[in-house]
């Protein structure tokens, strides 16, 4: 992959007024965690984000095992004013777990050791550091499921999905992040542990602050423990893919789902013409459908009677393509033939990167500009770059990738104020699910009033008065 | 109904350092907001919660239009340190919108002009002061609904029910409000006006602030705009109710519902036998099964195939008949038949108002907790007093009904604290849906942390640094 250098599209960052760690400090944090779990040497798939594209110069990553050792280094670096960034899997795309300075990384990947599932209410609660794969895998066992799933399962860990405020593949079914969380501890930045909310699913005694866990980018705390709504397992799952002439005959297409599929349907996705080719050229994948076609849709739905799923997904085809709505469709009819479309949707990206030097966004649009964006993008870099559109459809969640053959210093100048103030301009948001981190420091404050601006430091502010946590990212340092 | 006197079971709460209204200050809010909506006599509708039960001392109610004149008027109650509660319909339980002192009543039922539906993404944005039943009349014509539905649904608002994490009777299908929010406006307590969130179903570009809101009781803002997610209006709706012998036996149905029912399932109520007998002892009101039962349980289900539906609710009522975990069962065949249902389980808290003295709770317990605090309560109060449960079994939401014949002190006294040592130390809630207001706010602390305390006093400081908004409630004053 040949991303363009991210750094160089990024503001420099002035380190902020934060201690330089010392002998004694690392002494500290090993007599608190032991020895083996302050890692000084060999920190690269630390410090640098997964990509390889961001770096930081820590020189200290710390892995402690439970809320407690988390709460008494985080006690420490207050008191020291030592910076401190957080990091789960290390799956993120904004570099918000990445260090910009020298902040100590604090890694969640050893606390996971408490694990417990309520089967009669369905309420789960596990410390932050499970990866969501093996969670996932251990609900299975007791017919549940992890309501939220992406790419990065097999990696990103549980806190950081929180932080993250993770949406996937199938929130047009079970719903963001929101609507699962029960409660969390976090560990703040005076290293005060905070159990917030609990296993209820109503419990209306207090503010519901775990909720500003979600999305938080480690700016607020640590989070060590999630409580969360588990779903049942369906015990069908179908997949179909749609050819389709225009973006509008799409839009219609996801009405028509809603209505034939209601309550079962979990995905709606969209990929490109354009992308599709790109898939073709740079992957050994070929299309499903025999020739090429505009837009291809790939609708699944998650069900509890296989029988009943299957009439009503034959419906919608066949309505479909009685309509004229869909040019062709092709129902997956085995595991082998629904992986297949899945990974046409899913390695999109992959072969985008191979396109050549990628530009990348996340940005989402209400659906009537949802794919105008792509067409305006491809107008204005017109044999100077790609333009490949693929995304969450059903969510208003725009993959919108930009490639060229080789590095366009004007581009990388360029390409993001066009597309950001595009998308505020036309009431969307310039990240739908990645986040901010460090990647989009520079557009933060982008279609955000004053006020807000004010709150969200303000709440900084009471959970992290030294600013220690994850500076230089989404909140402006309060220091 | 005769309530007990609720005053008398909480303790007095002393003025705090407020302004006394002045003619001056109501010559700004005339001119603010137009004379007639100034309103100085005939307030008692305002001044009383619903039960008549709780009075505060007000001397003003307001009634802004709109979020511009309800910052002015917050804005200029900072600057004079005059207190305010914040009123919606007035269908509180808890005396959350009733003025304890002489808070002036900031009421939002005129606030109620913007409304409007996206019906590409199923995403509404409203003035706060409409009514939940006229909102969802209005979605109905897009083939919308408003996710939650409460006995209250005729009189409450949605900023009210945002304000008091209102829950209701199909959280099971389709979760809380924080399933479905994505954006609110609130004036704070300086009167700023805070844009939070948006209308997008993904947007990771800040702090997801506007959660806050949720079950915030009026303590940090006036809301004034909310943007939410509805939902598809099922096209078919059934209901059963069955009878059964024990709470194992209810908790086994629930799990067969789960699995049987799927995603179609959307409330699961239970009513045990002692309150059924109430409902036809108080009540022109006939049991729908022939002889007594110990339990009974109401199911509905919201689905978009009518056929598919009444398979799947037929295979469940089978399997539970089979396997001898009902009694006996009864779908109904008609809208009577499910109205009747429906009756005796919403007409459940009349029939126990009419019963005598009434003591009520509204509280969470895990599941395998539920029913115990019934038999134990029944146990301590052998006697002296009947005990009555009902309730959302599949959210874990007990509505416990206690009545005497005469007033009884010492109940008075002791059997709050009884209740709610009990419900905190089997990890339940005090408050499941109804919030703290005035009438728990003695319990408010129970099973908190000191830490937490902390934080949601910081950010009550955040929102409302003067504490003028809904003083002496959940949220301690921070002056």
């Amino acid at each position: 992959m040949r991303l363009s250098l991210i750094r160089s599209a990024t503001s420099a960052v002035s380190r902020g007024k934060f201690a330089r760690l010392t002998s004694s400090d690392l002494s500290f944090f090993e007599k608190t965690i032991g020895n083996e779990y302050v890692k000084t040497k060999e920190i690269d798939n630390y410090t640098m984000d997964w990509t390889r594209q961001m770096k930081g110069g820590s020189e200290c990553v710390l892995l402690p095992s439970s809320t407690e050792q988390t709460s008494a280094i985080i006690k420490y670096c207050a008191d020291k004013k030592i910076a401190v960034v957080v990091q789960g899997g290390n799956t993120g795309l904004v570099g918000g777990a990445t260090p910009i300075h020298d902040e100590i990384i604090l890694s969640t990947s050893r606390i996971k050791n408490h694990f417990h599932l309520e089967p009669s209410s369905g309420v789960l609660t596990l410390d932050s550091g499970f990866i969501l794969a093996d969670a996932d895998n251990r609900l299975a066992e007791h017919g549940f499921m992890m309501p939220l799933d992406l790419g990065a399962k097999g990696s990103c860990q549980i806190g950081g999905c929180v932080a993250a405020g993770a949406g996937g593949i199938r929130l047009l079914k079970y719903g963001s992040l929101h609507s699962h969380l029960l409660g969390c501890t976090m560990v703040d930045g005076k290293g005060s542990i905070l159990n917030l909310g609990g296993t209820l699913r109503k419990d209306n005694t207090s503010l519901h602050a775990a909720h500003l866990a979600i999305g938080s980018e480690g700016q607020l705390g640590v989070v060590t423990r999630v409580t969360m709504g588990v779903v049942p397992r369906p015990t069908s799952i179908l997949s179909a893919m749609l050819a389709v002439s225009s973006y509008s005959h799409c839009l219609r297409l996801l009405s028509l789902a809603r209505s034939k599929l209601g309550e079962i349907l979990s995905s709606f996705e969209l990929i490109d013409g354009d992308t599709m080719k790109c898939v073709e050229r740079n992957l050994p994948l070929k299309n499903i459908f025999e020739g090429s076609h505009n837009f291809y849709v790939l609708v699944e739905t998650h069900g509890s009677n296989a029988d009943h799923d299957i009439e009503k997904l034959n419906g919608f085809v066949e309505e479909a393509l009685g309509n004229e709505l869909a040019e062709d469709g092709v129902a997956a009819n085995s595991e082998n033939e629904r992986a297949h479309i899945w990974r046409l949707r899913e390695e999109s990206p992959l072969a985008a990167a191979k396109d050549g030097y990628i530009y990348k966004f996340d940005v989402s649009l209400p659906l009537e500009h949802f794919y105008r964006l792509t067409e305006e993008t491809r107008e204005k870099l017109k044999g100077r770059a790609r333009v490949y559109c693929y995304g969450h459809l059903g969510d208003g969640n725009s993959h919108l990738n930009v490639t060229t053959d080789g590095e366009d210093e004007e581009l990388k100048k360029t390409l993001s104020p066009f597309v950001y103030n595009w998308v505020v301009s036309h009431g969307g948001s310039i990240s739908a699910e990645h986040g901010i981190g460090q990647l989009k420091r520079d557009y933060r404050s982008l279609g955000k009033s004053a006020a807000e601006g004010d709150l969200i430091r303000a709440l900084k502010g009471v959970f992290d008065p030294h600013g220690i946590l994850c500076p230089y990212k989404m909140i402006p340092s309060t220091q």
